[in-house]
């Protein structure tokens, strides 16, 4: 895979002398292959980066496919970004080269917001995205699947000493998504009892943040299969198949919180009756279709509430009780004030925060490790889910070579 | 209206020795009635109440005509009560004879588990309803449209010298449904911007104490000729039609919070929009169908979404935009981390403290006073919407002369 493309005029002016190399989307086929670009020169505040490994995280794949509608192409994905700083501008306080740092989903933002002061720096309007954002001085921001960056030290993290950069790099995307609401709604105090829905990318971590912060943690999934990954391998203390009435109504009123990884449009009314009163239901994924959500899944105390498990609707909606359907489960006392709460990324100081936790509890990724010339494969692996749980591409050891190979002719 | 009906045997027993009367429903017709009935005799902990006033909820109407397919009848509906103590048990600390009190909407509860301990005696699988619940000893509970009470004194509340009877005895459901949930989430700071949707008996009483709290509080409605009655007379700061695509486009991202009192499935995505991030929507009405979330409403960070105003349907859903609507509106930057929250009434130590504060700072219900004899009237009308806000019936000065009058032949 040679270089296919050239970058455009605005990448190439004065400010942006430093060469690297990435792996590109082009349109929306979906295909990376090999491109060369600049990088801006190192600002006062900049940190530049040798990128080491970067994390395969499935918004990359939805977003060269363009399934967002938002692409920018030549697109260069990759957020979870580990690596070492080679150099650094003259105010940079925080980092000196040799030291290994990441960088997560962000490169920079206003930082004089109210959400920028608060540290809530992925709430700042002014924010840009590690990559298909349009970064200050006009250019499009290129991610990690590329041999270096140049980043605001605001936007780098420093990884632990203890915290294996690999294995680290996925926790800069899927594991500040489910710590930072973890954290915000009060979901990480030791003996509290934490749902995770869905056992992919998000919903390991989850499951290991869980564990770390002393809580009872229990693997919801539609796949029984799960059951002995989910207790043996990740420390799971108990497995409930959302598809098995008895299962389900034997966990009712049990959970103070659910974090929800899953991004199809499932059935939400039984699982609302999973947790207890003043229970949270936390979305980090991102359904196409509009959840919908039964009123009295939310409000209401007392209610006994007979839920269909196939279609999640709750057939005594504001009380009326109309039986229509076979699979019906009576869900016991449905208890209220619930709450659904959407969650996106989280701030700098709290990804620092979760680094360090993580590396004090041996909190890791599950990953496969794999060469720049795989990539292509990889995604499509990954649209099959078929990775257990995250692809880190080895970039030091295996970017340049794939770039000096001649083009494929597929 | 002489009594029509005698109460049930149950009821008779020895430990009911309590002569009363009360306006009841006899089937789902929705009309009341006198009903000669009995109370039990005081217990140790029982405060027995003279009652003075009684408010009528919304969901009076929908209980006696059974909308919620769980009435129980005969059915004496009535939880917002107001009278003097007459009598108080051995061990009864809080009360004695003479004391102004109150009952909402609860008359017991387990008293031992961990949503009592924590005080929210309203998510106690145990708790009683004032109304149409089965008491311990088997008989049902009636409620305040009748001439005396005996309740656990846990579940009386006592009114400041400030608050008037008739004027406060809605606050017992209205307010402490729309002040736990502001306290809970933490929406009763000053400063903070508190949006109201929906201008009704709790609406009114929502406005009121967001201004006692000391924050900015815009009026959220579909009717233009509210705008006067909520920033004169309820002392709102601003007021936000919700079908005027440019006061929706003005009033993006600056609310911390709303209080959703709004009992019909109405469009949902643009008052997502309303909100800043973090911010809560917090749902104390019903509504009979299940509630419509775009995902990207609740979690998404900078995604610039069109929303239709008619229909709430966001068409830009994970992005896709398909504007196919021409009643579309531009939401700017719709940031994340959303929280969508149910609320059912509260806890008895909220209840009181609600009481407590809207003495001090002179929240009252407005209200229309109306006699016995005006009950199935009321009840028309209310169904109508026509009250500014609340009807309270004069129990005292009207109900034995409703109940011993000839039965109407209609």
């Amino acid at each position: 895979m040679a270089p296919t493309a050239t970058a455009t005029a605005a990448e190439q002016s004065q400010q942006h002398t430093k060469k690297a190399v990435g792996l590109a989307a082009l349109d929306a086929s979906g295909h990376l292959s090999p491109l060369a670009i600049t990088r801006r020169s190192t600002g006062d505040d900049d940190v530049v980066i040798k990128i080491l490994y970067c994390g395969i995280c499935h918004s990359d794949l939805h977003s060269i496919k363009n399934d967002w509608k938002n692409a920018k192409y030549p697109m260069i994905p990759g957020h979870e970004i580990a690596g070492e700083v080679t150099e650094a501008g003259k105010n940079v306080t925080k980092f000196k080269a040799g030291d290994r740092v990441g960088v997560g989903c962000m490169v920079n933002s206003c930082q004089s917001c109210e959400s920028c002061d608060k540290g809530f720096e992925n709430h700042c309007p002014g924010m840009i995205f590690t990559y298909n954002s349009v970064d200050r001085d006009g250019t499009l921001t290129y991610g990690g699947y590329s041999s270096m960056v140049v980043v605001h030290e605001r936007f780098v993290v420093r990884f632990p000493d203890a915290m294996p950069l690999d294995k680290g790099a996925p926790l800069l995307c899927a594991g500040i998504t489910v710590y930072s609401p973890m954290k915000y709604h009060g979901l990480n105090v030791p003996g509290m009892h934490l749902g995770v829905l869905g056992l992919g990318g998000l919903g390991h971590v989850a499951v290991k943040f869980g564990k770390a912060f002393g809580m009872k943690v229990t693997v919801i999934s539609s796949s029984p299969g799960k059951k002995q990954e989910a207790l043996e391998r990740l420390g799971a203390d108990a497995f409930v198949v959302s598809k098995d009435a008895d299962e389900m109504k034997a966990a009712m009123s049990t959970m103070d919180g659910i974090i929800n990884t899953v991004s199809a449009n499932i059935p939400m009314a039984p699982l609302f009756g999973l947790l207890k009163p003043n229970g949270k239901m936390i979305m980090v994924g991102l359904p196409e279709k509009p959840i919908e959500v039964p009123p009295f899944a939310l409000v209401a105390s007392k209610f006994t509430s007979p839920i269909s498990l196939a279609t999640g609707r709750n057939h005594a909606i504001a009380g009326i009780l109309r039986v229509t359907d076979t699979h019906i489960v009576r869900v016991a006392e449905c208890t209220g004030n619930k709450t659904l709460a959407g969650s996106c990324i989280g701030g700098m100081r709290d990804t620092q925060e979760m680094l360090d936790l993580a590396a004090k509890h041996g909190v890791t990724a599950d990953i496969e490790v794999i060469g720049a010339e795989y990539v292509n494969t990889a995604m499509e692996r990954l649209a099959k889910a078929d990775v257990r749980y995250r692809f880190v591409i080895d970039i030091a050891n295996t970017l340049d070579k794939a770039a000096a190979a001649p083009a494929t002719t597929e």
